[in-house]
This record gives C-alpha cells, structure tokens and sequence, in this order.
C-alpha cells in the first residue's frame, strides 16, 4: 500500500482512550514497552483468523471486529487470566474506510470494555486475514491449565452448546427460522460469543482444569483428558442445551453441534468434589449457567459418552473421529 | 486443513530443545504462561510478511525463516532488548513437508542462537504469510527510543547502507555480477540481514534515540525526528557504503539504495557528545562499523542533507518524497 494508505489505516487503530498504567510506550516506537506488576505470570496466545475459512466472506465488519477479539479473550479465559494488551496484524486487500470504521468501533468498543489497550501491529496488503496476539495476566500459580484434571473430578460447561453451529448453519445455508428472535438468538450465538473472563477469573482456585469449546465439547474435552492422562464419562442427557435449539431441531442434529460443532466459546472446566460447594457460591452470582456434565475416570477407563447411564448409539461414539476442524 | 495435517505441522515446531527458565508453559495450552524477571520492562513487537509483498515467490524457505524472525529481532534490537519468546502464526496454502523443514530448521537455528524460546502459534490454510510476535526484555527505564534524540546529538549508523536493496534488485531482475564472491555478497545482505542485538544493547546507557533502518535512512530517521521533534542535517559523503557496492553500480543509484532502499536493518541512533568517547569502548570491539553520518538540529532546522558541506542536488533532497513502502 502506498504510505498515504497505511497512515490513514493507522488512523482508525491508534486511538487511545486512556492508557493502562502497565503500559509504559503503546503504539508509535520499534516496540511497545509493558511493566508486569509483581506477582502475576503473563498469558499470551495468538490467533490468525482468515476471510473463508474462520469467517464468511459476507460478514458485517463490526461483527467481525468483535469475534476476533472474543475469540482471543476466550483464550485468556480458559487461563484464568485478566485481560490486558493486544497486538493486531491486520491483511487487507483494500482501504475501505467504512468497513475499518466499523471494524475498529466494534473493535475498540470490546476492548474498552475489558479495560485493554491495543499496543501494537501491523497493516499489509493481501487476501483478508488477522493475526491477534493477546497478552493478560493471572496470579502467580494459579493459572488454570488443561493438565490438572484428576479421576474423580466434576466436568462442568457454562452457557449452553451447540447454539452457535446452529447459527453457523442458518448462515452458511441462508435459511430463516420463523420467529425472528429465535433466528437472531442463533446468529448472535454464533457472531457475538461472550468471552467468560469473570467465570475464568472465578475459577482460579477451585478448578483442576479448564479449556475453552472452541473446537467442539468432544475435541476440547479430549486435549484435557491428553494433558490431564485422564479418562472420563460425559452424561449426554445432561448436556445443556438452549430451548431455541431444541424447539426447533432435530435432536440427533443438536446432539452433533452441541458435542462437536465448535465455536461456542464456553468453558469447560474440572472442579474436585471438595470444591463444588464453593463453585455455587463463585459461579452463581455471575449470571451464567453452568452444568456438571460428568466426570473424570482413569485414563483406562477411556473417554466414553453414556445416554441415560448406558453407552450412547454408535453415531455419537463416533464422534471423536469427525471432530471438524 | 484437516485434522492430521495440523498435527503434521504442528510436529515441525513443537521442538523444544531446552525451557528457558522463564517459561513456566510453553506450547500446548490455552496460552502460555511467561514470567517476567524482576526490573526487567518486557518489549513486545509484531510483523506479517505476506508472500508476493514483502518476500518474492521463489524465496529459499531456509531463508525466509531466518529472515522472519531476523527483522523481528531488528525492533528488540532498535530498543536495546534482549531476545525471550516467540509466537508463530503461519497461512500455508498446502502442507509441503521439505518446505517445512527447511523452513522450521532456519527458524529454529537463528532461535537457539539467541536463546529464545518458540511459545505458541496457529497454523492455518491460505495465501503464504506469517505473523510473527517477539517479546523481549530491557532493564527498567534503559529502553532505547525514538524520541530522546536532542540538538547538538551526532547521529550514527551501524554497518553499510543500501546493500539489500541492491541485493533485492539484482533478484527482481535476474541480474548476475561477474564476480560470484561479490553477488552472493549482496544477495546475502537482503536475505540474511544481522540484527544487531548485541548494538542495541551496548547502546542502552549511550545514545539517546534508536530506531532500526527498515524503510531506508531517510524515511527511518524522520520517525527519530518526528518523535524527538527535532531537525537534523545528514552527509552525504559520510554515508558507510561497502566496497563491493561503491565498485559495481552508479554513484547515484548507490546514493539512492542507501538513502532510500531499505530492508539494510541496520540501526541508527543518535549519542550526545558527552557519550562518544564512550561510545568507541562499547562498540569497538563488537566487530560491527559503525559511522557517524550527521548531527541533530533544532526543529526549525528541518532535515537537510550536505554533500561536502553544501545542500544536495534536488534530485536527493527530494527523497522524502518518494520514500518506499
């Protein structure tokens, strides 16, 4: 891009409200310059997200501004960790000023929201694609990881599953559901995940484990049963499922997005039995359901799905192999 | 890409030969988990390079990852940052596995040499590009930047100019140079550039601004001035320029690549007068010339450049203009 081009791209991006005070230079030099406060451990992930392959090609800018960040929040959650910087590296084939208008409001509006401060990037002619890359931090030791789950443990979900697959579908298939709330409901579920940063935060000392669904409740449970070397038992009948999508579903299609159609960006989290008392308490003001949806066996015993305590039909026992990707 | 064609990949970097001992989570949860030592300010930058913009389509992928992480390196330098931790994120259109190899081998060799520590990343399918996130570290208030040059400071560059953009030509266009020894030489400038790190940290208690030469002399010691809000006078007759390039191409052909060319990754820094004596103990012994090419101003000054101590011929002032990106 010609240099006129960048400065005018950068216009919509370098926009600091108010500074963090950990933030010691943003934008503007070779590096950004950050102060750890003492005691907390730095979190970082990094996430690309390319036109097509992780959004359509029609999304609204605004929505995609938001999704890139909550899916990077999302990360940070799973942690346990408060949010804080974020790096953003920015392909894009043209300047079109009304699609960067909308993308940084939504953007910056997501970010303000959680107290971040963006303190660097990148912009670059090319196919449509960003790279985030997401600093937070956690007290020392108490990050919550994926190799901490022990046989005995509860296996807990928030929110509901399978709701944003659903929304996917309509969107992907341009089909309507009648009542227009419950269509909006699904799309929104899909477009607009709500990161679970306080949930996380809270979970800090009493899960043994967590993970974010961003693959699918099959796929992400099964990286903390690998990490953990763990078995487990999931009770389908338990999964927690939105009203909205089992109206107006068929059941065997919500069962497959909610155990592996992905993108719902709850957590799924292992909390000892001594603890579950306590999780009422942290996780029950918050506003959020969250179910126990079974739990943690030896790693021999395998990773098995029952309905109604009996193993579940084959089609679902499958599932682990048609994880999407 | 499919299920296994991550883990194909993923095995290509998931190679850690040795933790550095302030990776408390490297690879293969949520995020990772990083702390920082006390009095040190952490350093963040990112960079995308897209196939086609800032690379040619027939790259070595030996040397495309070097040079990836080697014009990352090239910011921590310009702070005086000492290297840490690296996040990939990498767009492949296909799964290549000599590619990878060569590829990864690069990255990893140039990682190792500098102790740092390859923490995360996503892999993903589409047009060739990568963002890479560097995170260093500088003691506490001794970081270089942009905006400490003052009047009466002498301005300095490491190394030669305009190699690389010579380099970059003689690829653009097929050209060859009679002597082997020499073409390889400049070939070798644009595609194997030497951050200078151990520069840029000998530099911390010595200059008084930083930056590193990417876009070219001209354009790169603007953002100084900008940032400093000062002006600057350059000669032209200074300018450190290699042999090999003073002996094969126009005078003003050379005077244009150095000025303007780019991609040398060199630093520039400025150093107040109380400090060159100095100057000459940190960076003598470091192998590396290094070459004062002028003096800063006062802004009203603005930026000039002499040629044996009188205004340069219009077609150089007006460089500015045409600065590349």
């Amino acid at each position: 891009m010609a240099c006129g081009e960048f400065e005018l791209i950068a216009r919509y991006f370098n926009r600091v409200t108010s500074s963090r005070r950990d933030v010691e230079k943003g934008i503007g030099d070779d590096c950004a310059l950050l102060n750890l406060p003492e005691k907390q451990t730095l979190a970082i992930s990094t996430d690309t997200l390319v036109e097509g392959v992780h959004f359509l090609r029609d999304i609204h800018p605004a929505d995609l501004g938001y999704k890139a960040l909550a899916v990077n929040l999302s990360d940070l959650a799973a942690m346990g960790a408060d949010p804080a910087w974020l790096t953003l590296a920015l392909t894009l084939p043209e300047v079109d000023e009304s699609w960067l208008q909308a993308f940084s409001d939504s953007l910056f509006e997501l970010l303000n929201y959680y107290n971040m401060q963006l303190i660097g990037g990148d912009t670059t002619r090319g196919p449509l694609s960003m790279t985030l890359g997401i600093h937070g931090m956690v007290p020392v030791g108490k990050a919550l990881r994926r190799s901490g789950a022990r046989p005995g443990d509860w296996i807990y979900v928030t929110g509901t599953l399978g709701d944003s697959a659903a929304g996917l579908a309509l969107l992907q298939h341009h089909q309507r559901i009648a009542d227009p709330a419950v269509h909006e409901a699904l799309i929104k579920r899909h477009l607009r995940p709500m990161p679970r940063i306080l949930q996380g935060q809270a979970l800090r000392a009493l899960a043994s484990s967590a993970i974010d669904i961003s693959d699918g409740l099959i796929s992400d449970l099964g990286h903390v049963l690998q990490a953990s070397r763990c078995g487990a038992r999931v009770n389908l009948e338990a999964l927690p499922l939105s009203a909205v999508l089992r109206d107006h579903f068929e059941h065997e299609q919500v069962m497959r997005w909610a155990l592996s159609g992905g993108e719902d960006y709850e957590l799924c989290f292992t909390v000892p039995e001594v603890n579950r008392g306590a999780l009422d308490v942290a996780l029950g003001h918050l506003g959020v359901p969250y179910t126990c949806v079974g739990q943690i066996l030896p790693e021999a015993d395998g990773f098995t799905l029952l309905e109604n305590g009996k193993p579940a039909s084959a089609s679902f026992q499958g599932y682990d192999h048609f994880v999407k990707k």
